[in-house]
């Protein structure tokens, strides 16, 4: 590497919980590497925590601690801060007073972003500074810079996401081992992996609030979490995980963002999260446990996917470590890559999205009735590509796998359904990704 | 997107093939979103290629097209040189010339950076230049860049790539259809997707240059591929994959990097390409037919994977269009962001890796042969971690996955092995990634 004049950067963090204290940690360890490669030595000058008494195992002096995080930010001897606190506030008033004073931002707040990203960028962007985020979604896998870089000039057409990975926990556990939901939660619960309220994470709360910061990324768009259509994994059991691999697939909580186009030719972006049939032989079913990955479709690259942890300590530091040497060096050399601001463009409404599903119901073995099911599915413009008989008798049901269909088609292709006689009840609904 | 006064930025583009040509048409198509994402026009100003005088399905004024490639690099009208040309000579000569004139260069000339990589890093050091190459390995996708910013601070471990799309899908087709290697082979010259002479790639020269620049960015160390230990795919037979089937894994041409310690305690780098077991569980086993993908293990990161294309005209050129985006907005800011030189670094012996290994050797089956070989084995300290006996009399045929063992140590388990009597031959050996 080329020799330079070593620079000392002085980096302030605030919150020094798994993600602050691993970081530290970082910064000490690969203190000489980083001046090696880069030329600038990275110091930890002061971090902010709520109760300086307690001790912590991280490698810096004692009084590097202080409980007045305003400070940080407003030290001129701070060169660059790194929000590791979490939560909406006051995390965004720091992060705007730290912009404000001219000093790049890390953080891996994705709550934060997917409430208020807009706001953050303009503030960088009116500071000419820094506000990286990569490890706000999908840990430790370098996603977001790809798609602010790389990815830049790429007509994107589809990014989709396993980034939960308690979820992924949970639906690898239950297909693996045969666990009920519950089960496979106590255990993700049990592994530090599921909060006690599991709410965030099985729900598709935490996975919306992701899928709205990519969709920003991806293209360009003002999304915020209440954009973003959302169904969790707590419905699904383990007869559709069985239902599924009979037919080839598995089933995975995905975060889908999409550009499509309006009935007036307008361009629209579908956002949402769902549980998702997987065919076997997509990468994304090879992704399992706690770990996440991203799938990204564009017109020229063709098909990309970004596999790694989501979630921990260290590989979550890892991230906002890259984001920090690389704030650093942007600050050194007097510019910042500011995102700026997004772009208006409609969100589609759930009932307009296209997708292949997976429905099951349960109906009386008798001549006919297989012929009043099909016109049912004809008769809404739903087109049947996959269909398999289980059980006889009282027991019979079907299982249909569709073509693309327009989500209100199918809804109303379930209406239709209940009401015929010889259809004794609809059981679950799923999407289904193609081949 | 912040709304900026729009600059132009004048692009030379040496060579119109298939990378060169898609380049061209996306810069074209994507004038727009470009210009209102960065503010920049770009403006392909220049392509140099052989005969003026074909016909060329691309979208620019039949006077862009010269025959004189160092007119367009020295032409102080073009802002940005791609160099889509391929091969030593004159490209390496032609970006020193641009790089010297404070021209960025874009490349995906994987051999050249493999040869003479760190002349030309230095010669864009000098001039305060980018000189970018996402595309010159595993093509689409990115891997460059993480290695080089996202990464810059992440201890490295290990890099494992499927960085060769022919050999890739060959060892697929001999896998999924039981082709033979030569069957497979034909198929893929059929497909466009094998050269008529396929040597560069089934011998793992291609990988092995590729293998060179990984290590190089990886490990900031100079890496040349004469460095590099490979073997190719033309000796793994359907016997092989099946008996590798057996045990668990699939088998795929990895090209390997990885951070180790000499005898002495000081760092080497282990750089080689083999026909290598991954386990089914493995990320890596997931990827088939032609795609390529990049798995990456560091001490705090984990373990990442990116997945991709690793070739074709337009997956190519979307990677070349990243870099020419990035390169362009260093350009109007006034900074590249060289890497400049790499450092010294031992290339560990092939006789001191450390892997595991399958090896298979046909034996007589009688009492006490069992026990004669395992001696052997541990005679030479190489541990067995796995055994298994197909066939009886005769036909009786030993394999074995071992522990991690040195490769010199291995070699002398096999020579110890020939010797003994009830040994009639020994197989295929072939290294193992583990679970």
């Amino acid at each position: 590497m080329e020799r330079m004049e070593a620079t000392t950067v002085r980096v302030g963090v605030l919150g020094c919980g798994n993600v602050g204290a691993a970081l530290v940690a970082l910064v000490h360890e690969q203190r000489q590497t980083v001046a090696d490669r880069t030329g600038m030595v990275l110091e930890v000058a002061a971090v902010a925590v709520r109760d300086t008494s307690v001790h912590r195992d991280v490698p810096c002096p004692p009084d590097t601690f202080t409980a007045d995080a305003a400070a940080v930010v407003n030290d001129p001897g701070i060169d660059v801060v790194v929000e590791a606190m979490g939560g909406l506030e006051p995390a965004r008033q720091l992060i705007l007073e730290a912009l404000a004073s001219g000093k790049p931002v890390v953080t891996a707040n994705k709550e934060l972003l997917a409430a208020h990203g807009e706001e953050l960028y303009l503030a960088a962007a009116a500071a000419g500074v820094d506000l990286l985020f990569e490890a706000a979604v999908a840990g430790a896998i370098p996603i977001m810079r790809p798609l602010r870089e790389s990815l830049a000039g790429e007509p994107l057409t589809r990014v989709m996401g396993i980034v939960n990975g308690t979820t992924n926990f949970i639906l690898s556990r239950m297909s693996d081992h045969g666990a009920t939901y519950a089960d496979a939660l106590s255990k993700a619960q049990e592994l530090g992996y599921a909060e006690s309220d599991p709410t965030a994470d099985v729900e598709g709360f935490d996975a919306g609030a992701k899928a709205a910061v990519i969709a920003s990324l991806a293209f360009g768009a003002r999304v915020v979490p209440a954009d973003v259509y959302h169904e969790g994994i707590s419905g699904v059991t383990v007869d559709d995980i069985e239902a599924a691999r009979a037919m080839g697939h598995c089933i995975k909580l995905l975060a889908v963002a999409e550009r499509g186009t309006s009935v007036d030719g307008a361009v629209e972006i579908g956002v949402r999260v769902h549980p998702t049939l997987v065919p076997f032989n997509h990468p994304l079913a090879a992704v399992n446990d706690n770990f996440n990955a991203v799938f990204v479709e564009g017109e020229a690259v063709g098909e990309l996917m970004f596999y790694g942890r989501g979630a921990g300590g260290r590989p979550t530091a890892s991230a906002v470590f890259g984001d920090l040497i690389d704030a650093a060096g942007n600050l050194r050399r007097g510019h910042g890559a500011p995102i700026g601001a997004l772009s208006d463009v409609r969100v589609s409404p759930i009932g307009d999205i296209e997708s292949a599903y997976y429905l099951s119901i349960e109906v009386d073995d008798r001549p006919g009735v297989l012929s009043d099911v099909a016109a049912v599915f004809g008769g809404h413009d739903v087109s049947i590509r996959s269909m398999e008989q289980i059980g006889l008798g009282a027991e019979a049901q079907l299982r249909f796998i569709t073509h693309l269909a327009r989500e209100s088609d199918l809804q109303e292709t379930l209406r239709g359904l209940r009401e015929l006689d010889a259809v004794r009840s609809t059981g679950s609904v799923l999407r289904v990704i193609g081949d």
